[in-house]
């Protein structure tokens, strides 16, 4: 029977190679994250040559942070490479609310079937259509808030919607789950939810998404509960987290996973 | 009465979304030092979205490092923004001596009058048109020397001028003080000077740029003090910057400020 | 006579502006390692104004990943600048198997003469022509396979060709040694080689390349030896690295550089 660190030790076997269209502000930490957990991260946006790249990738992750018009276009052709592709892709909508530019990238990236979406509470539920409280790229709804709205848009999609809180809520518009792992800390500094749809990408090569999206969020949260009890403020956790990626083992994540299914 | 640590106080109870177009090398570490002292960032350059986005803010930070032609225009767009708006705008002309792009660029910001300009000697002198013997971005002139181009400066403006180096200087025109807090390892790290902006930026909402750059200048430095004392080193030095920013008290900061008026 | 520390004391004491056109994920960590290392880093990479302050430095590293045309444009004024003014410049071809947009860029950069050229073993393999397995930016093949192919390639340029791997291959066509310094988890974060390009080209500033790449090999590999003992995953290796650099004596390096001419 697969468990979480079953699927933790199948995606290192492999080392998947996840190619990130993502925001100058996480690319570095992502890389390391993806790094880290034992995958293999690369940074390819430019259009001369992301469609191309993508051949070559197992996952894509895209982040609409930071974009332009040009990066649109390069996010557009090389979703569609992994969606016709059969390949997973993981989409990022973050800040949507904030600017008609990315609500408008963010509907046709839709169109392309992301994989998995995750976002925070507000993001889903702009994307959802629902409206949001969106100030920036903070989270101003609950996670509960959005529950009905990510059953909406996993049906829409047809694939995994992630929402990620301080209980993160997952569903594929079928069954929904719940992951408690995780450490307020992580919401104290940047880039933490970027860095990981990386991990939810790997996860997801070869491995049913749903599943993969659950024990992605629960290796990805236990590791900020191992940061969080040695670092002293938000600077210190950020080494101690990629160490505590690097360092969580199959059996330890089966052991701490807090995984419950949802109504 | 106010003092430095009721600013402090005062910013974080509000969290205020500090909106920041500034150069790639900053951008990570300037989104955590923004977070540590208790700000909300948002990185967002593109002119596709910038103008639109600080619509949202409550201050604005430009900073022409890595710049181009796009970026130039979308500050310019999104400075008139927050100048018409009447909120804070800091200007960092890092570099501005190296390249007739920067001089050129920067001729314009100051046009859309910041609230606070920040450099070093070199930097400021250049920008008072006294010229300066800025080599790259480092700092050939010392502080002293750049005093009266300061005041010069801030007279155009209108607004505040702060030179960094090891004892910093403010003046709005009229009134100037110096503050002695820092250490002098934050000259061995990277976009400390860059993401400082962002803290002066965020003291500055709804409080007197002149007070509250004194302020945020010896929080800054006051947390790389702290840094400085646990750090064996650069490498060291960044988490524990960011810790030391964190933990930063009120009281700790009346107590340790060391900001004196100057003739 | 020079040893590898007397070559580390006399950059030094020039501490040499190092101009870098490097890829985002890279470039406030190499920014930090030439401050650490004792250099003046500068990011500048828009064609606005690349090729002006190119006149400003004493060298220049140019790398691949994630460029785009208007960045490839850049690249090529900003190396034919030190090329003609005879001043050192440092190539790295990340990635250059992954796709024709970086085949083509490498090409026309091999034109302009590098002083050095930096890269895994699948990369110079694939510069020189050989075919190599390069899959992303992660290295296929081994050092030993590609030394033919770095002394063609150092033939070609009339440079040197440095093969980055657990033992380091450098050659200048006609000389060759191995650089054994460094530890396994250099390669478990990401943008150690990129940012190693800089420490190369600031060592080869006023000093003879070939020997000049070989001190910074090892010291670079030797502070990564340091790192490695002090931390407890690849989350701390980084900030101990940078201490590393930055406490790095001539006199250790002289002790403890592992350099050995190849036949």
């Amino acid at each position: 029977m697969q468990t979480p660190g079953s699927r933790l030790a199948a995606m290192r076997a492999t080392a998947p190679l996840v190619h990130n269209i993502t925001n100058f502000v996480a690319m570095n930490v992502m890389a390391n994250v993806l790094l880290g957990i034992g995958a293999s991260p690369a940074m390819v946006h430019a259009r001369e040559e992301a469609a191309e790249f993508a051949g070559l990738a197992q996952a894509l992750t895209v982040n609409i942070g930071t974009a332009d018009a040009d990066w649109a276009a390069a996010m557009e052709e090389t979703a569609a490479v992994m969606h016709d592709a059969g390949r997973p892709w993981v989409f990022d909508p973050v800040g949507v609310a904030a600017t008609r530019f990315r609500r408008d990238l963010s509907a046709r990236l839709l169109e392309l079937k992301p994989t998995v979406v995750r976002g925070n509470a507000s993001e889903i539920l702009t994307l959802a259509g629902l409206g949001g409280a969106a100030r920036g790229v903070d989270a101003g709804d609950s996670v509960a808030a959005a529950e009905a709205a990510a059953r909406a848009l996993a049906a829409r999609t047809g694939g995994v919607v992630a929402v990620s809180g301080p209980v993160d809520f997952v569903t594929d518009g079928t069954r929904a789950a719940r992951v408690a792992n995780g450490h307020p800390m992580m919401a104290r500094i940047t880039v933490m939810g970027c860095s990981l749809n990386g991990v939810i990408a790997a996860f997801c090569v070869d491995q049913p998404a749903f599943e993969a999206t659950l024990a992605a969020l629960a290796a990805y949260g236990l590791a900020g509960e191992t940061a969080g009890q040695r670092a002293e403020g938000p600077g210190s956790f950020q080494p101690a987290f990629l160490d505590a990626l690097h360092a969580l083992t199959p059996g330890a994540l089966d052991e701490r996973a807090r995984i419950e299914a949802a109504a």
